[in-house]
């Protein structure tokens, strides 16, 4: 399953989902559903379509039908479902059955671009779920945390007071936005079902227009796939819909992991992944503790882009009615993407759940940054007092920065005591100086984000 | 404007709408607006918002604000608003006018986040004029080429009849499609305000928290865009949600084109580009009428992905309150995004609305691909009556075409007389040959894009 | 292996090359090449090195070395190294043997980027057989055919006779620069072994220094790498020099594919690819006989810059002494590009070997160009005798591709006989209107590329 | 220029290289020289290519060849060459010049590329000089620095020790590498001159085969081009070369810019940027000083490899004699990548040459990592004496990382004294903790990566 240099979602459930073992289960059964829709509307023999359903569920004891025997028959036939067929016709005549149900008026292409709907449908059931949890618990940090101060940093620089509540609530955000994309193109897999052209004139020949219809409404039905109404062969929106949901997904986890990153390095020590036991460790060196849940969602936030990318080219050059090249290069393309988006999705899932929050290291980093992160806030309230009003106030903060002086005494100085005491100075300070005071519409975004959230799960 | 080098856009509107000249009037766009808002709230003298005003207004005339000068000036801030502000000050100052009005409360991220918004709500209306007159002109030649038969090519070789008008009807549903995500993201560009870390802080401070909301939904509303409740700067979502809608317009437009590169090839020959004068030539060979708008087209659908890829990763890399890099990177890209699609939209609009079609090439195509394109239902129709059944047509067929043989005598030795009598059998052939009867459901596929275009337009 | 949806990789030496089953078998390898190399500079003991040895040699063997199991248990660890390692411990200690020769003074990334440096090495290789045969087969194609005219074609539409000679000698010579580039880096593929953080700190302490330079170069020599003389698991570049070779000569593979698809095409059938029993068939219809090579390969060269991408991406974050998320990234993409190259190289080494070639109708189409395609030539030479010179020449030309029109008599009629008489003009006409007599520098061409082929070769 | 939104190259030099000025006045130059080449060989009037050369003099009097107006013009022959020719023409006419010695056996691809290749070359002139003194810097950061002793970082965790020179050789390796790259392909930068096809069919006719190759060799010469002896105008290998050297000396620039904008947070504190007047402010901030030339290089890293990926597509679509849509866009993108490359040079060169080290805080954070990071050295010292050997000392270093314990007394308890007395245990440990002494191959990395350095540069 090739999971081996990709620890983001070897061993989750979307690793079986997507292997090549699942990819063929999902051909068979497309070949069996549609045999036994077949059947249901007279079409064939329900015998022959019990044949096709037969192999369909023992496939895997048939050595005839392993995916490392399709797969290196696939390179003849330019895609797996042609050897496929081959073996399944095979398999049928050695045991004396008829492939009268087999494969009737569809195309390798019907039979390929569905299967990866219904591998995508089982993956990204996955990924709803893990994103709910991890939505979940971003959304009780967010309550949490509320009122929790740090020092907010824009361009890796102390800026001014937040609240980890409001990092969170915005990490939420980015999930609920990204995973409503997600639902949408999950709800919306289609069906594909045109036949050799796009026509279905070889099941009209075999069925007739209006029975055509139907038989095809049936399948989409039986598979839990919507009915498009028409082919989308060489019309990919389906296939981008996913994979840029997909993506947005998986960079918003990028995000929340390159966050986490930063904020629990040795320095700054604001928050901590989980220990768990046997998790993080590193094969030099015994005292360390690896943040590995945030690198690989990273590793994966990195690497899906790449992915999508082609997806995008592939569908600008899906030309006529089935392309030469393009179309066989989305299919690793939109696997791996179901893949990076799904480990993302179970990684941050149980980080998430377990991510260790420090208050006490924030107030203390939010308190070494020093006065000047009220700038605003003391420009605002100390420029109707400073001879040089606004700019006054900003050149004496700066020349605190730049000199490592204290504030107070340098204000003090260039405000004339007449404008303001010196007792409504120290006042004025020290509320300014609280930055519980100086947090804006923290609570309103933060409840902003929570009844978003509330409301994406309804 | 950089359009030498990108003929796809150069000299459409769109061009405009994302010069530099364009950047630096929404920037000081949003500032004037937010000054009036602040004036109209009376947090700032009307008179000071004034001042800003009319410097938005009368920009172009002052040599300070050159988009030159300013560019030349960004490197030191890291964004062009800095340089920006400090210009505006200088001229107030040396007009003896207030700053008092600026930028009071925001952040340079704010203003360029919230300019890059309007600048796309400009480029997404071109481009949705546009494509609804491309996607006007594919309804018009799918509705009126329903019946032009044609042959369907699969991995670039001759397949099965088909009709012109389906293809058509394939591409405006493509269209039809990436539209509605087009609408949908530029109906939903929203404010971005959030101030120095995305709390709104230094705005509370000035005019309290009720008030920070009611003018922040003033500013979204007085700039024509949606006010999302809360800031999105390092929660880009918004930014991927238009990226991907604009580069799957692209891609549907990249399909068109390259269709229409290979459908009239001399040696295809079923359809053309409109002729117009002065356009397609050859700097070399006079005879050349070039294919010049859906060569462009495709370059930009070429292109886009690479800036979609760029704006995700970006997205994965918007860590704490401003992200270092991640951001900046954005800012070409988006506008590279809103070029292409802009040009892609315009050069197809005009290329749809006069695109030659030739049925009759197209009939003589379907005729020279033989008999052999019917083999479907020739083997629907002639497997009950020959003795190997649907393999044995299937042989017959694949003779015929390797050998070179006709397809009819060699059928026709093969199934018994009383079988299938002589007369019989040619009714059936002829049947079989005529490519109107072998369409499938183009008529019902066909309407339903017409449908679904409709229903788009509402 | 994955390898069902990648047909143009499934099933050649490359796909066991890549397999999970043979990076762990690198990674097993470069620890017993470790151990042997401490043994035989007597810091360890040879029957400690021995133990490490036969588990390398034996591995397949031991269910809890399974790469189902070690990739089950890679994400605690964040790489595949630390369970692996884990793993050999467990058997060494099971066997009452010592761990006292495993993984000294190493760390798993110097593993692990060695473990791929070898399996680079095993498919470079393969890769540069196949390009090798691919190459030759161009060189004959180019040397055979430099005389068969055909015409070439510029922006799609008909342009000037060339000769197909000239166009294979245009695709070697893509090859020769290609692999040009993966030979060089094929043949600088390096050791990286830095230990903790890249200074051999853990290997110093056990051996010192002197001797951790001597071990360091016995490894890279016994592994068959090269020694860089110092580490680079944060500074890319190896990696990207073996990227982009890899996705150059997959892109000159993807140029060749793409020429094919379009000269292959029946109404063009200027070529075919080679007919091998089984292969190219349709699921739907059985006349159809698919260039799937070509098609196969054009897949391979819409998918290999996505992952280039990610590699350079990966490399700008290479933060540090290990990078957080970027080094990660790096293996499947790093996997999937040889992947590439090799299914690109392999299909091409077998469709050029046997693609066939039709000089008739590349002569025929040649001849449907009509005369305008010697405009050039035409504009030179009557331009001297033409009232309006060489613009009424142009003239006449681009008349007569407009109104299908003659062009012999339309430009008699516009030259004065007194300037050029009937016979010489007739004459002059004839000699233009030969296509073998405008082939311009083709044969000096065609020798450049085949020089240039030998010398790569030497 | 659309510098507006970049800041990282707007104002430097390869802004003005890279504008549409730029490639106009190169494109005119192209023609004027071939006129000349044309001139000299006698083939055309010394007067009517000293016409065509006064246009490329003066082309900026000439209103009808502004940028802006063949930018407008360029969509009807979809190039920017066709139009120019018309003006050129026009003007010639005006002037009652002839165009004899225009554009004579010439296409619009052989200047196009050739042009761009003209602009490729001052733009890497500057890049290499950029480069040259950023690795200037850097070397004498390493040299400097050798012994500054820092603590390493490994997925984002405190390590071992290391010295701040090691990770200045380190990046300077990169640079090294990656300039090397660049400066082999700016040596080999192509003239591409084939004509309407590639064979130059029409300058052979015009002046025979052997004075056609002499012209083309003469041309290159003046230009400061490489004859590469036969046209690449469908084989792109040296636009991908260009562009992975210069995406890769951009990456190199990435993990620099990323390590330090890592290095300079303040809870870090390693280093800072250089103060400059007027660099680094923030429109609302007055205290912060940004990062800006790392936020900026970092941007441009992040950008390049979308550009690289559409070149190496592009590549792979570039079908028969002149592609239709690929080699449209590669302009855009090699500008971009041109522009980014530059634009990271001159940035990096000017942050480099001023960077400032902070070797204080360097030890300090060493100082809090703990004894821990010397786990190797004590494991290797200790385990000898240590009843359960290596595993033994390995536990107790965990235990105190994680009980926040001190190490020294908790080994001492399970050391028996009569295995290590107290004395010689004081000793050791002392010596272990001393980070000097655990540098390993440091020097000697550092020594490596300067003499490569020197190399580079003879």
């Amino acid at each position: 399953m090739d999971g081996l240099l990709s620890p983001v979602w070897a061993g989750i459930p979307a690793a079986e989902q997507t292997s090549d073992h699942a990819f063929l289960a999902a051909l068979l059964e497309v070949e069996a559903v549609w045999a036994e829709v077949l059947a249901d509307g007279q079409h064939v023999e329900f015998q022959d379509a019990h044949s096709v359903r037969r192999i369909a569920n023992e496939w895997t004891h048939l050595s005839e039908l392993s995916p490392e025997r399709i797969a290196a028959a696939a390179p003849a036939g330019g895609n797996p479902v042609i050897p496929l067929l081959n073996a399944v016709r095979k398999v049928l005549s050695s045991r004396g059955e008829s492939d009268a149900a087999l494969h009737r008026g569809a195309t390798s292409q019907d039979v390929m671009d569905t299967a990866q709907m219904l591998v995508a449908h089982s993956v990204t059931e996955s990924v709803l779920a893990d994103t709910a949890r991890a939505a979940d618990s971003l959304a009780a940090l967010a309550a949490e945390h509320r009122g929790t101060v740090c020092i907010a940093r824009t361009l890796t620089r102390h800026a001014l007071p937040s609240s980890f509540g409001l990092r969170a609530a915005s990490w939420l955000d980015g999930l609920t936005q990204a995973v409503s994309e997600v639902r949408s193109a999950a709800a919306q897999l289609p069906l594909q079902w045109g036949g050799a052209v796009g026509t279905q004139a070889g099941l009209v020949e075999i069925v007739g227009a209006g029975e055509a219809r139907e038989l095809t409404a049936q399948l989409a039905e039986r598979l839990g796939l919507q009915n498009p109404g028409q082919p989308w062969h060489v019309q990919r929106q389906p296939i981008l819909q996913l994979a840029s949901a997909l993506t947005s997904l998986t960079a918003a986890y990028g995000k929340i992991a390159s966050d986490i990153l930063l904020l629990q390095r040795p320095e700054i020590g604001e928050l901590s992944e989980p220990r768990r036991a046997g998790r993080g460790g590193s094969s030099a060196m015994p005292q360390k503790q690896n943040p590995v849940f945030s690198v690989l969602i990273r590793s994966a936030a990195l690497g899906a882009p790449g992915h999508m990318s082609t997806l995008y080219q592939a569908a600008s050059l899906s030309v006529e009615e089935r392309p030469d090249g393009a179309w066989q290069a989305e299919w690793p393309a939109l696997r791996d993407l179901l893949r990076l988006s799904a480990g993302a999705s179970a990684r941050a899932a149980e980080l998430l759940s377990g991510v260790v929050i420090h208050p006490q290291r924030m107030r203390q980093n939010l308190e070494e940054a020093g006065p000047s992160v009220f700038s605003e806030r003391l420009v605002e309230t100390f420029a109707p007092y400073h001879p040089q009003q606004r700019s006054g106030v900003r050149d004496a903060i700066a020349r605190s920065a730049a000199e490592h002086t204290e504030l107070a005494p340098l204000l003090r100085e260039e405000i004339p005591t007449k404008a303001l005491a010196d007792q409504e100075f120290e006042v004025l300070m020290g509320q300014i100086l609280d930055p519980a005071g100086f947090l804006g519409r923290t609570q309103e975004f933060v409840d902003a984000a929570l009844a978003a959230h509330r409301q994406e799960n309804l």
